[in-house]
C-alpha cells in the first residue's frame, strides 16, 4: 500500500519560491561547483542503490537486475552532465570585437547561454530512475544551472520520495542551496506546477493524452513556457528481402528480443515492422516469439490498456495472429505478433499505427517499394526509424524517409537501448517529441538554456566565463572562429 | 492606392506543396550550393535596389536614406548566413565512435542538424526589407534548408510582390528548385499557413496580440510546431546618479535620439527610463527632446494607436508631461517625453508598463536602489535592458536584473540599432519573444534545425557531411572532443 499524498496549491507555491530564490545560486555556480553537485547526487545514489532498488522492485516489478541496470545508467547521466558542464561548448560563447570603423560602428558584444530559471520535470512510469526524480531532465536541467521541481510519478511514489531525499540531501550536503531539488505529488500539482509563474520550462516524459494536456497548458500560460515532451513513438522498423535472405533468423531472434525487452514498455520499441510478402520472415518470427516470456506490467492502468490496443489493432479485417508467447500469470502480460500488409497500413493508419505500450508488435507485410514507401509516409514521428538491408540494397529513398520520420536512424541493429552519450538523439517530429530537441545525451542541456548577450559591458560586470581570461581556457567563437582550447 | 488580393486556401495548399516538394532539395543542397543561392538572392535585392527603395518609401514613407541602408542590412544578413552555412558549426557535427566493449556494447552514432521543412514567415510592418519578405526570418530558414512562404504585411503589400518575385527569380536563375519562396497575403491566410500540415515552424515579428494569436494557433495544431514570435518590448534603462553628473547632456541627447529614431517605430526603442530623483536629468531631456522632430507613423492603425497608447500612460495620476517635441503634421506623430516615479511603476505596472509604438519614453524617477529595485522586477521581458552608470556605482544587483529582463544588455548605448553578427541576441522572455532563440545573427538558425542521428550506418548512406572525409573539413565533435579543421 502506498500513501497518495497530495501536494497542496500552497505547499507548490513554498517549493517554487524555494527553486526561485536558488536560481541565480546554480546561475552563478561556476563550472567545477555545479559539477561537483551533480556529482555529489550521483555519488548517493550510488550509496543507497541497495535500498533504492528494493523499493524500486516493489513498485516496479522490473527485476532487480534492470534496476540496479538503470541507477547505473542514472548515476552515469549525472555524471555525463557534469562533464558536460566542465567542457563548456554548451555555453555557446561567442564574442564579436567592437568594430569602429563599421557603419554604423559595431558595438563588442559577449553571448553566452545561461539557465532559464526553475524547472518542471515529470517523471515516467517506466524508468523508475532514469527519467524520474533524479533522471535525464532533472540532470540536464541542473547542469543548466536551474533548481528543478520533479512531479512524481504514480506508479512509484516511495521510490520518488526517496530519491528526493536522498538526492535534494546531497545536493545541499556539497554545498548547494536549499530549494534545488524538490518533490510535488498528485495530477492536480502538476497541472498547478506546469501553470506556475516562477516555472520557466517543463520536461516530461509519458503518454500522448496526458503529454497533449500538459503542453497545452505550458501553451495557454498568460506566459507560455516552454515544454519539452516525449509523448508516443511507433519506432518502425524495415527489412529488406536481401535482409531476409542473408540473416532471417538473426534478425526475427532480435526483433523478438526487442519488442519484449522490459515487457514491451520502452518508449523505443519496434510497433511495426515492414517485412516482404512470401519471405518466411513471419514463420521465424513465430518461432522465438513462442517461446518469448511476458510479465507483470509497470502499473494497473498500463495492465488495463495493453489488451485493449490489442483488440484495437486485431479490429482492423487485415489483422491476424502470428504468435503468442509463453502464457502470463493473471495480471500480466503475454507476448503478441500481430500482422497486416503494407497497402492497409497506408489505408487505415488510425487504426494500424497507434502505438500500443506492452510486448506487442505488428508485422507489415509489402509487395513492392512503392508498396513500402506508400506506407512509410503513413507512419507517424517516432523517436526512431530502423532499417536492416543488405549492401546490394538500393535504400537512398528508404533511408530519406525515414530521418524524416525519426530523430534517430538505426542500421541493423535494434532502437530498445539508449546510450547516453554526446551525439545521442531521442526526440522527432510530433508525436514522438514536442520539440526540436533530445531528451537523451549532451545536448539535452539546451533545452533550458537562454541566450543573453552583453554589449560594451566593462570585465567587471561580465559574467566571469565571458572575460578574456576565461575564454582562453574555454571553447569559444571570436569574430565568427571557432577556438577550441 | 493599393489592390488588397487574399490568397485562398486552395492556392495555399498548391503553394505548401510546392515548397515541401522543394524541401528535400534544399536540405540535400551542399554548402556551396546553399550559400550560392542566398548570396544570388542578396545580389538580386542589390541590383533592385533603386525600384525597390522607391516602393518601399511610397508604402511606408521610411524614407530614401533609412530604407536604402535597411537593404543593405538585408542583404548583408543574407550573406552572413551563406558564411554561416559553409563554416559548418551550425550542424552541430557530433560522432561517438563504437565502443564493444561498453556494458551494454555501444553503437557508433553519427548526429547533424537538418532542416526542418517548409517555415512560414510574418513579417514585420516597421522593416520592410529586413523583416520581411527577404528577412532575417526567410534568410536563417533558408539558410537552414527550408524553403519559406511569407505572410506579406498589409502595410507594404507592393514591396512584398516585387521582393519576392525578384528573390523568388533568382533563387530558381540560380539553380535552386521552384517552391523555395512563396508569398501570401490576407490575414485569413495567415491564419490557414501557421495551420498548415505541411509548416513546420514559423517565424514572426509583430504586435503582442497578432502574435499571440498565431501562437496559439501553432500550439492548438494536431500537430504543434515551434513558434518564434517577437511580440513586443519596453526596453528598459537605468541611469545611475553619477552618470548623470559625468554626462548627463549626452545621455540626454542619446536618448532622444534612440526614442525618436524611425519615428519610434524600432522594437528596442527605449519605452522605460529609471532616473535618479532630483538630478535634474528630466529638464535635460526637455531641451533636447524639444527640438526633437516626428514624422509620418508606418500604418494607419500605429497612427491610430499612438494617442491613445499615450492617453492610456497619462491616464495614471503620477504621470506628467515633460516635454514635447515639434509640432507634426496632420497624421504625423508628435515626439513626448513623460515622467512618473518608480513606486508608481511597482505599483501600477499594467498601467505605466505597457509598450506604446511611437515616439513616446517615460521617464520614471527613483530615489532609493530598493525603490529601483522594486521597479525594475515588474518590469515584463524585453529584447534589451540598458545601463548608464560609473565605474564608481555599484551595479552587481541591477546587472543581475537586467540579465534576467532581457536578452541583450547593454552599457553605455541605446539599444536601437541591432548589430547583424555571430553573437548578436535579439529575444528574451516572453513577452519579449515566445522562444529560448534569437531571430537576429547567426544563430538564428537554430530555430528552424532538428537533429538526426544515424546509428551504425555504413559510410554510403550517411549524409556527406557525417563521412569521415567530409568531418576533417568541418567542426565537429568525436568522442566529446571538439576540433576544428
Amino acid at each position: 500500500m502506498t500513501t497518495a499524498t497530495t501536494t497542496s496549491a500552497t505547499e507548490l507555491d513554498a517549493l517554487a519560491s524555494a527553486a526561485a530564490a536558488a536560481a541565480p545560486v546554480w546561475r552563478a555556480a561556476d563550472a567545477a561547483t555545479r559539477a561537483s553537485w551533480l556529482r555529489a547526487a550521483a555519488d548517493a545514489l550510488d550509496a543507497h542503490v541497495d535500498e533504492l532498488v528494493a523499493v524500486a522492485d516493489e513498485e516496479t516489478r522490473l527485476g532487480e537486475t534492470r534496476l540496479r541496470g538503470e541507477v547505473g545508467r542514472t548515476t552515469g547521466q549525472l555524471r555525463l552532465f557534469a562533464t558536460v558542464v566542465e567542457e563548456g561548448s554548451y555555453l555557446e560563447l561567442t564574442v564579436d570585437d567592437a568594430d569602429p570603423s563599421a557603419v554604423p560602428p559595431r558595438p563588442e558584444l559577449r553571448r553566452l547561454l545561461v539557465g532559464v530559471g526553475p524547472v518542471a520535470v515529470f517523471s515516467a512510469s517506466n524508468f523508475p530512475f532514469a527519467f524520474s526524480v533524479a533522471g535525464g531532465d532533472t540532470s540536464s536541467a541542473l547542469a543548466a544551472g536551474n533548481p528543478v521541481i520533479v512531479k512524481a510519478h504514480s506508479g512509484h511514489p516511495r521510490l520518488s520520495q526517496r530519491t528526493a531525499e536522498i538526492v535534494a540531501g546531497a545536493l545541499v550536503d556539497a554545498g548547494a542551496p536549499e530549494g534545488s531539488l524538490a518533490l510535488v505529488t498528485g495530477r492536480e500539482a502538476g497541472n498547478v506546477l506546469v501553470q506556475h509563474p516562477l516555472i520557466r520550462a517543463a520536461g516530461f516524459t509519458g503518454s500522448l493524452g496526458g503529454g497533449r494536456a500538459l503542453f497545452d497548458l505550458a501553451a495557454g500560460r498568460p506566459d507560455p513556457i516552454p515544454f519539452y515532451g516525449e509523448l508516443g513513438s511507433l519506432n518502425p522498423v524495415v527489412i529488406t528481402r536481401a535482409a531476409v535472405a542473408a540473416r532471417g533468423e538473426i534478425l526475427a531472434q532480435g526483433l523478438v528480443g526487442s519488442f519484449t525487452l522490459g515487457v514491451g514498455q520502452f518508449c523505443t520499441k519496434p510497433g511495426v515492422v515492414f517485412v516482404p510478402e512470401g519471405a518466411g520472415f513471419e514463420g521465424l518470427v513465430a518461432g522465438f516469439a513462442t517461446g518469448a516470456a511476458g510479465g507483470p506490467l509497470l502499473t494497473d492502468r498500463i495492465t488495463e490498456a495493453f489488451p485493449s490496443g490489442i483488440e484495437h489493432l486485431e479490429s482492423d479485417p487485415s489483422v491476424a495472429v502470428v504468435a503468442q508467447g509463453l502464457p502470463a500469470e493473471p495480471g500480466s502480460a503475454r507476448p503478441v505478433v500481430l500482422s497486416t500488409d503494407a497497402a492497409s497500413v497506408a489505408a487505415r493508419p488510425d487504426t494500424l499505427l497507434e502505438e500500443c505500450f506492452g510486448p506487442v508488435t505488428l508485422l507489415a507485410r509489402y509487395s513492392s517499394a512503392e508498396e513500402l514507401h506508400a506506407a512509410l509516409q503513413a507512419v507517424p514521428g517516432s523517436l526512431t526509424a530502423t532499417l536492416h538491408a543488405e549492401a546490394s540494397d538500393d535504400v537512398t529513398a528508404v533511408v530519406e524517409v525515414l530521418a524524416r520520420k525519426a530523430g534517430r536512424v538505426l542500421f541493423s541493429g535494434w532502437p530498445t537501448g539508449v546510450a547516453v552519450t554526446w551525439s545521442q538523439q531521442h526526440g522527432g517530429p510530433w508525436p514522438a517529441t514536442t520539440s526540436l530537441h533530445t531528451s537523451v545525451g549532451a545536448t539535452a542541456i539546451r533545452r533550458f538554456l537562454r541566450p543573453v548577450v552583453y554589449q560594451d559591458a566593462p570585465a567587471a560586470l561580465l559574467p566571469d566565463v565571458l572575460r578574456d581570461e576565461s575564454l582562453a581556457a574555454l571553447p569559444h567563437r571570436r569574430n565568427g572562429v571557432l577556438r577550441v582550447p
